[in-house]
């Protein structure tokens, strides 16, 4: 397995933006935010991403350009258009507007509407917890995934990020809807094995834990069953509301690529404005400390607080260098005239 | 079975809570929201809830007569100490306020602490629904369930609730973070059936849907595995730092009954704060047609949008009476002096 540099890596997927349209400062950041994704292991929306975003900037179905444009204030809240700008750099930018917004108000609120695909929805988690904010924010997407008691794909698998700030690591949740990417079914199905639980029903609507069934049927699950399926629906329905921008079902009639014309929310809140730094302190330890005194359903496998395994990975490839696949690699270098 | 009518439920219940000490309109609002949970279909937290409640009047884990009291206002949001009143008045008062600040912000938040069992998550989204309002609630309650990695039990089920207001009927989600409650593994048990669907670990660590080996080993499963072990930390983190209160460990440290001295959170948005009702209506409307139109993965089921299949309970259970078990409604009624 060959393992790259995060500073070699970063370079390198800059140049190929800057080559595609992107001004130096703008896939500086682009660039570091898909980097550190791979960094971090979620090697899905980093590196392996970096083709399809470059194809979507030529077929301007992302405009390189392009800046959020405030639209209204409804109350304490702000509405942006994304006008179709680069996901990376609108999501960003709203999380910090929340930020900036919560460290006056406590909390902050703000939706942006005709967004394109964020990459990995979890890098605006990090961003605020980074800041000091507990944060929650989510994106729409196009269909994806059947609703409960469907076979055809209808709702979003629509991303959903918590984040709290905490010295020793900050604490993360960032999940999908779907019990497993296509992605993840791609990988085991290449690995020749099994899903580690259910994820999808086959053709023949039976629940199935190998990848290929799922990929055919194209009737993944969504996590909890009908609860996952709802939670979709509301996180869809209340983006749009938000912002005043298109729901799952307007995203499929625009059809412009992968999450093109979405719509997301982003809301912070400073943790410091109503506690005491060592309040918070004794809530976050208290819990984790909890967690890690469960007796283990294995021995040998340690229980984590959410995002405590994506600062495990940061580590390890930190210190020994992100692992890429050689042929993504090479596609990307390319790109990037190296 | 026997079938109770709305009226006659709800005037039960009501003399039930006056002799337990409550006054009467504190218990009129007490004795409607068990009702309509019965009415819904949440029988769990409706009438057969009531007996517990009144043992927990009597034995001074809920203070019949404690109001909310504000803490502190940390810039647009408020906080109230909910003095281990009942659950339900507290959790309706906060969301009445996070809605009257909607009202004027667009936004509202508002968390409490110190509170009791609120009894069904929905009815605070029903409520907020009701008054024209989109809605996010949650609670976290005392450990019942293990996190993805344990065994034992360290994590609530913390139920989260969201809402969207809608002339034909609101959009309603609401969802505890295990796949099945514990009420359900013993309706099933009763019932000699296997769950639906996978509903946690036997003590052999296999995956089953075996109620009486989930009852046996307490490993119920988090919604989606380690997702909803996740979401449910965050919930509780989130939720203990808002509201300055206690989180799961805290509370079952204290040990003051189910939910005693819980935190929760409420956020009411106006949705027409930035959006004309034809926008509004055209969204949902939109994604609930797209929902409808999806292909039925069963000729003969339905596909349902959140909170439809409570609105067809209402709808039988106000016209054929709310069914009650014999023995409950029983001791009920005892408790009324009836």
């Amino acid at each position: 397995m060959t393992r790259v540099s995060f500073d070699e890596m970063k370079s390198t997927i800059k140049k190929a933006f800057v080559i595609a349209g992107m001004s130096e400062i703008k896939a500086d950041v682009c660039a570091r935010v898909h980097t550190e994704s791979s960094r971090d292991g979620v090697y899905s929306h980093g590196l392996n991403r970096v083709e399809r975003f470059v194809d979507y900037l030529i077929k301007r179905l992302v405009d390189a350009n392009a800046e959020p444009s405030l639209i209204s204030t409804p109350g304490v809240m702000e509405v942006y258009n994304g006008n179709m700008g680069p996901g990376i750099l609108n999501a960003k930018f709203a999380m910090n507007r929340a930020s900036e917004i919560a460290k006056k108000n406590g909390l902050g609120l703000v939706s942006l509407n005709n967004t394109t695909h964020w990459m990995r929805g979890g890098a605006y988690g990090w961003q605020a917890a980074e800041n000091g904010y507990v944060a929650i924010c989510w994106t729409n997407t196009e269909s994806c995934m059947p609703p409960w008691g469907a076979k055809s794909c209808s709702v979003g698998n629509n991303p959903f990020i918590m984040a709290i700030p905490r010295k020793e690591g900050h604490v993360v949740l960032d999940m999908a809807m779907s019990q497993y990417s296509y992605g993840k079914l791609q990988v085991t199905r290449l690995k020749n094995k099994k899903l580690p639980y259910p994820g999808g029903f086959d053709n023949n609507g039976n629940l199935t834990d190998d990848p290929v069934s799922i990929e055919e049927s194209r009737r993944i699950l969504p996590i909890g069953y009908w609860k996952g399926s709802g939670f979709s629906i509301m996180l869809d329905l209340i983006a749009a509301l938000l912002s005043g921008g298109l729901s799952t079902s307007g995203i499929d009639k625009l059809n412009r690529g992968s999450c093109g014309s979405c719509s997301q929310v982003f809301i912070a809140i400073d943790p410091l404005k109503n506690n005491t730094q060592e309040f918070v302190d004794n809530i976050l330890n208290g819990t984790i400390g909890q967690l890690k005194s469960s007796v283990r359903a294995n021995e040998n496998e340690k229980i984590y607080y959410p995002g405590e395994q994506s600062l495990k990975t940061r580590k390890e490839n930190m210190s020994l260098g992100i692992p890429v696949d050689d042929d993504i690699w090479t596609r990307v270098k390319s790109l990037a005239n190296l």
